[in-house]
Order: C-alpha cells, then sequence, then structure tokens
C-alpha cells in the first residue's frame, strides 16, 4: 500500500526570491526530509483527528531530523485535512522558512519554545480534546489511570495565561508566552492550559502521538472513577510503575501506531 | 469540487398565482441571491447534524443578504435532509415568500423576531442539542470553559415560556412567543429555553454555526468539570477574556468552516 | 427510491400443513398485510439499532391493521439485520402464524399481551438501552427534560419482576409474565423493566419508534441535569405541557421519521 | 458471503528447522484446526474493535478444540487487523508452536495461566476498555445492572500486581503473574486488574466475546445508575437471577455474536 517516494524538496525559488523583504525569516533550509517522515507527520495529524484528540483546530510538530535547531509542522489548516504538501519548516523562533504565501498556525510558539528549552522533545501535540480541559479548570490533579498513560504518573502542572500576560485571547500567540508556558511544562511531557487545552511531547512522533491519544483516554477514566466514589483514594500508577510501564509504551506500544498509520493509509495515498 | 451555479430565482409564477388569497403573504421577494450563499446556508444544516448539534429536528436562517428585512431558511424538513432547492424567503413576520406548498417550521418566529429586534445579528441556529438542555432545566449557568466557547463569557439567559404564557406545547410557534423569546435573549448572542433547547446566533453564517457546535462541546466540557469537583470554582475565561478570544474565534477560528464545508461537500454537489 | 411492491401473503401451503399437529397455533391468517407497511416495520427495527435504542437485542411490533387481534414482529434476529422477509404474524396470546420453522423471540408475551390490554396501542418497542436502565435500577423517577420526550411527563412506571415471580431468569417469557407487565403500566405508554430495559408503546409505528429515541435520548439528558445539581428541583415539562406537546409530536414530530426512513432506504431496496 | 475453506495447517516445515535451537518451544502441533474456527478467532478480534472493548491493543484466545493442552491467539498485532493467517498455536506455558519470527503478545500468560487453572474455560478476553478500569482504581464493587450482564452476578475479583510484585510495568508479562491472576480469579469468570483492564471468560468463544462486550455496557450503566442516586441501593441481579440469565445468554444471547459475525463478514472474506 504505502511506496517510499523521492523525498520532498522544501524549498523553492518562489521562496528565496522573498527572502529579501522578510528580514525575520530563517535564510536557508535545513535540507530536504524523508518523504516518509513527511508523510507520517502529516497522517498523525489525521489520526488525532480520528480519535478526537482535535477537531478543526489543533495541531502536530515533528523536530527536523537532521537540524535541531528546525521543526517542521502544517500550515494554518484544519488536522483532518492535512497532507505532506502542507508541511512548513520553522526554526525555534518559529518563522516559517517555505511558507510561499501560506499561513502559519498562530500558537506555533508552543512548539518552538518548547523544543528550545527541551533537547529530548523531537515531537509535540497541541489540542483542546473536551475530557482533558476540565483538569485546567478545577483544582484535581490528572493522574496515570492505566498503564497505557503512564507517561502521567511523572506529574501534570498547568499554565494559567492570566498569570503572567493578565487578560488575552488565550492564544499562546508570541514568542514570550512559548516560554512562559515551557517554563511552566518544567521537565514533564504533558502540560494543560486553563480554559485551553494541553500540549503532550515526546522523543518521537508516535509517542508523542500516542501519549496525547491515551491522555484523552486517561481523562475520561478518571471521569468516571472520580464519580464512582467521590473522594475516594485512586489506586493509580505511582511514579516508579509510571516509569516503567512508560518504557513498554514506547516500544511495544507502536502497535497501535501501526494500526493508525493503517487506517489513515485506507483514505490516502501517502 | 465545488462549482459556482448560476444564482436561484426564489420566485415563481406558481407562487404569484397564490397571493391574492394569502393575505398575510410578503407581496415582493427580496430578490435572488446568490447560489454559493444558498448553498453554504443549506450546508449549515447538515454540519450542525453531522456534529449532533441538531438530530432530526433544528434549524439555521441567514438574513438576506440584500434586503435586511428579510430571512432565508429551509422548508420544515430535517436537517441532515436539507438542499439548496429547500431554501424559502421570509419577511421579518415570517411569512413565507416563495412557499410554493411547502411547509415552514412551525418556530419560524425565533428567527423573525431576533432580526427584528438585533440589527447586527445575520444568522441564527435553532437547536435542541441533549448536553446543552440541563443548563435551562436546574439553576446553574453555562460558564466558557475554553476559548473556542468564548462567546459564552458575555452572559447566557434562560427564557422559560410559561412566565408569559403558561402551559404551552414549548413551541416558540407565535409571533409574541418570538418576542418573548428576544426579549430575554437581550445583548446576548445565545439564549437557552427551558425544557426545549437553545439558540445561537452571530454576525455571520458561520459565526452562528461555529457559536452553536461549540456551545454544545463547551456544555459537555462544563459537565465534567463539575462533576470533578463538585462546587468548588471553576477558573473560566472571565468577560474580557472572552471578548478577547470571541475575536480571534470571528477570523483565524474559521478554519473549523473550511473543514466542515469541505466534508459536506465530500457527500452532496453543491 | 422507494417504489410500492406487492403485498407479501403472510400465510403458506407449507404452514398450513403444520397446523394439525400444532393446537395452540392459529389457523387461519388475519390476511396479507401491505408490502410498504411491513417494510416500515422492517426499517423501524434498523432505525432503533441506528439510534443505538436497540442493540443485538429488541423488537418492534405493529398491530394488524386489519385485525386488531394480530400483530406483526420480526422472527428471532437482530434488529439492524431485520428484512420484510422475517416478519411474522401472531395472535395476541402470541402464537406465531406463519413461522414456518424460524424461532420466535422468547418475549413476545410482551407485545401480545400488552395489545390485549390496550385497544389504544398499534405499536410496541422493547429495548435495554443502557442510558434508561438506570432508571429502574435507584428510586429515581424519570421525568420530561424536553417536549420531544413530551409523553413521559404522564408519568413512568417500574415492573420488578421478582415481585410476582421470584427468582427467574429476568426475561418476560411467558403469558403471565406479560400480564404482570401491562398492569403494573396501566394506561401510561411506557414501562421500565428493573435490570432488564423497558417498553415504550405507541398509537402508530411511526409514534411508538419516535417515543423508544427520544425516550433514551431524554434518560441521557436527565443523566446530566441531576449530576449537574444533585438535589436540586427540575424545571421538566409538567403533566399539561407534556399533554399539549406530545400532541406536536404525533403530526409535526413525525419528520424525524421521514429522515430515518430515508437513512435506511440508502442501505436496502426497501 | 461465507464461505467454508480447507483446514489451515498450523505447522510448517520453516518452523520445523527452528526447533533445535528453541528448547522451551513445545515440539509438535497439536495438529489443524477448522478453518471457520480460525477465521471466528479472527472475527472476534474485529467484533470486540469494534464494540470499543479492545482499541490498539487486547486479545482474545481460543483454548485448542482437539488438544486442550493447547491454545490459539494472533500474533502481536491490534486487534482490528488480525485475519485469519495471524493465528498462533501455544502451548499452555505459552510457548508458540509455529511464531516463524512472529512476534507474541507479552501477556500471553493471562491465557495459558487461566487455561492451567480453569479446565471448565475455553476462550478468554483481556481487555483495557475504559469504562471497566474504574472499577480496578476505587472500591466499588461492579454487579449486574441487566440481564445482559448476568455472569457479573456471581462477584467480580480484583487483581492487584502490585500486591505480589511491587512496582512493575504493570503487565502480566511472565507466568508467574499469570498465576497469580487465575489465583485471584478462582472460580469466577471474570477478574479486574487494577490500572490495568480485565479478563473476561467463557466455556466458548462466542460466550467469552459476549461476557466482555456485556461488561463494558454494564459498566457504563453502572457508572450511570451509581451518579443518578449517589449511595442508594441498586435493584441489580442477585445471585440467582444471574445464574438464571446467564443460561439464557448462552443459548439465545448468541442472536448477539450472530449480527457481529455478520457485520465483519461484510468487510472481510473470511
Amino acid at each position: 500500500m504505502y511506496r517510499a517516494r523521492a523525498s520532498i524538496r522544501l524549498s523553492s525559488t518562489a521562496q528565496a526570491n522573498n527572502e529579501s523583504r522578510k528580514s525575520f525569516m530563517s535564510n536557508k533550509s535545513a535540507g530536504p526530509v524523508a518523504a516518509e517522515l513527511i508523510a507520517d507527520l502529516a497522517a498523525a495529524s489525521r489520526i488525532l483527528a480520528a480519535h478526537g484528540v482535535v477537531d478543526g483546530f489543533g495541531h502536530v510538530s515533528l523536530r527536523h531530523p537532521g537540524a535541531p535547531d528546525r521543526y517542521l509542522m502544517a500550515r494554518s489548516l484544519a488536522p483532518a485535512l492535512v497532507t505532506p504538501e502542507d508541511i512548513i519548516e520553522y526554526d525555534l523562533d518559529s518563522n516559517p522558512y517555505n511558507a510561499n504565501g501560506r499561513t502559519s498556525f498562530l500558537e506555533r510558539y508552543i512548539h518552538g519554545e518548547i523544543y528550545k528549552a527541551r533537547a529530548d522533545i523531537h515531537s509535540i501535540v497541541h489540542s483542546h480534546s473536551p475530557s482533558v480541559v476540565p483538569f485546567g479548570l478545577v483544582e484535581v490533579t490528572m493522574q496515570a489511570m492505566f498503564h497505557n498513560a503512564a507517561f502521567i504518573a511523572a506529574g501534570v502542572p498547568v499554565f494559567d495565561i492570566r498569570e503572567k500576560f493578565g487578560a488575552t485571547n488565550m492564544l499562546v500567540g508570541d514568542a514570550q508566552k512559548g516560554v512562559a508556558l515551557a517554563e511552566v511544562m518544567g521537565r514533564q511531557d504533558l502540560v494543560l492550559m486553563r480554559a485551553h487545552g494541553s500540549v503532550a511531547c515526546g522523543p518521537t512522533l508516535q509517542t508523542a502521538v500516542f501519549r496525547a491519544v491515551y491522555t484523552e483516554v486517561n481523562a475520561r477514566i478518571q471521569h468516571w472513577t472520580m464519580a464512582l466514589k467521590p473522594g475516594a483514594p485512586i489506586a493509580a500508577l505511582d511514579r516508579e510503575e509510571g516509569r516503567l510501564a512508560d518504557v513498554v509504551n514506547q516500544t511495544a506500544g507502536m502497535r497501535a501506531w501501526e494500526l493508525w498509520r493503517v487506517e489513515i493509509r485506507a483514505a490516502v495515498n501517502w
């Protein structure tokens, strides 16, 4: 079904011509990326949409495999519509390299600033999944309800944009807000955003997507668990169990990605 | 996929012949409307059905772009079945201009009377989405749980038809009831109807649909938030955050409409 | 799309040959039924499955239009698989007339005994929809949360098979149990069955299906309403509002049936 | 639609060649199994996925019909992708006979050790369905909410891997953990696993799948029931009702399997 295609050149002559008048723009692409990787990144958008993690909004990025100071992400587009042709290269200040007139996501600074702060993170998912939002609105800590969401046992900080920036449009729409978000996230791989959504990260695209999907499932399980016996202690994964189970998720757990990728390939030819 | 078609004449000879015996009926169409706009209005019905905002019932209208004293809405039909051919022109007393024997929605007065009272509103959605109904049944105020539902931060009044009209069939089935509903709604863009449903409005078709969809999502988030920690304060959007975020929703937020419209076009040829 | 077909003879020679040894069996069919009606009854099964009211189990019946002492119902089969050819004629003791070796539902006595007790009822739906079951398990009365479920305002009794029959397999598997169920239902059109499911009835097939669907939706709304503010009074439809709104549901409300029937016709050719 | 095919030889020459260096491996297949049975087992995986009982993870096994010391289960693969060609034969120590380089599920010891301990069990489903997980996290006993989940009335023990094994990756990844799980399960047919999932068993493949599906449905009903009136007594099936209703589920209840199998056959040719 899937066939490797020639790698897609991310630069273009048209883009080069625009560079003189866009001083903020990076002036050199980090080079081509394997087409299969670009296709996987586009597929990741659709996988997240298919699982209800993202709807018309949300985005997933990948650190450039050959240049740690660059990342790849779709142009501003509903995740379910993303194709490999929509992927843009950004520097870590979130300036697009090859936008060619295409609009960028307003909140791309989430990605750029986390990549700056955390060399171990190579993929990031930002979403507003309805089950997760409540945990950013009341003082209840998200815990790891089952092994598939093991990484949550490390702790889940909440970013409130109001603390540093007062009343805003709620978006992480510039670098300073991205920096503040990355600071609150610290060494965790998940951060909730008050009255907005969340960000899930991982060392690979597959792990970031896996974590975003199971953060959503975990949130649903925690809602039901807490409703079942309000105030009762929950026998969630402890920190050590979380660490051990997360190791398995990053290898054997990739069976889920295999399924999800096949499902997307059934609908597109990349 | 989509091709612009010649604009649809909303009048007809057959209709003209009926005018003498229907004294209440407007005697002149406000003129043709661009086919693309009519198609978007029909698509809006199907978008709302696809998102579970409406089921076999509910309706969406658009103020006539060339005549503020007219509005456009489907004949009485399940939203998922609406086509451009089903759109009827109404005056603001909710008299159909070109019904040609087609049945009108019993509750069209919701639309006519709100358009009369609020010159800034150009599109209206009426629905009974299950997540929203509870907020009209107990004394709990709907709040804006996340930025996509920002417009809710302005406040959400509840219309109880029983207060002015006693025991009824619960429908806004005449002009007086429409006036009473519009009065309760006041300057807000959302009004709940006790034991019935809700009405979401906007300055454009796209914004009204967006608000109806995210009112439903917001209701689900608020249910889970309140169950998570009963009685706890909720860090919802405040009024100023709501105002600022709503501005973004009306522009960048239209990315969702783009997706939804494409999804409908995949099933129909208009 | 739909074309009227010749009416289906419900009798058969093979059946006639079996009659001598099956003394309990009715010895004469009440005569052929219009094919369109049989198709609507089969479609009703699939509509209920499509709306999650029934799953692999549940059944819907129709009183014979020409013989009030007979009713029509599918052979024992998952509702989503029912075709017009699966419809069997029963007398009100729930003996099949033209089974021809086909198995009957164990709980057909629900239908026969209610038809005996209530001349005004012409269609019955039995289901186990998950949202409804809880109202038969704890002491909380189902109320009419919105106009589409108006008929619920008349009251909803609960049948506990244990009261009269002790420990059983929970099924209404004989006439005595059917009689007991019909007695508890009384003059209402909905009865819940403890730890089992419910029965919704109506004067027409369309109304019974409509009521079964909106009983399920109403249950979901009531769950959320009660969770939203535990113990608070609910501004549900009162008895008079329920009576008035139910009248509308039986006429204008049939717009939903139109949609549902079209959806089934998109998958089958009857 | 379905056509019986020649039975599939589960052994192979390639496999035989590997035997010398895999001392732990069983050295003789228990012999071929009817292709229809293998197809049913593969279909069971997809049925469970279609009902949300399993997602990218989970597995279902069948005791070898001709050799009680062997069982059949898919290679490590997402349940929705399983085909008859993926089925592997295992001995009860969970050593694969004909893996041929294919990876086995890490948690196959769940199956092997339960088959050892319980001669009456011929099929096992392991899953992480979100509605069920909460009952392993707080002290609330799962009860049989309706007749379709009757087998639950016999009681539902909870296995906490931490009790005997301390901090682990949460997986039943070796024989000792499988033994411990089987001990906690005892004479019941369902066991919950803390912060992980559950195991449902039965005397036939069809009954195990039926029980896994209705355990999930039952969990959802119990969540809503307990939320409806917190702390109130629940009129669930008692032990005797459970026993009686379970008998019916194992025969007439198989109507559901018929539907589910047809649904899978609509997508595959086996």
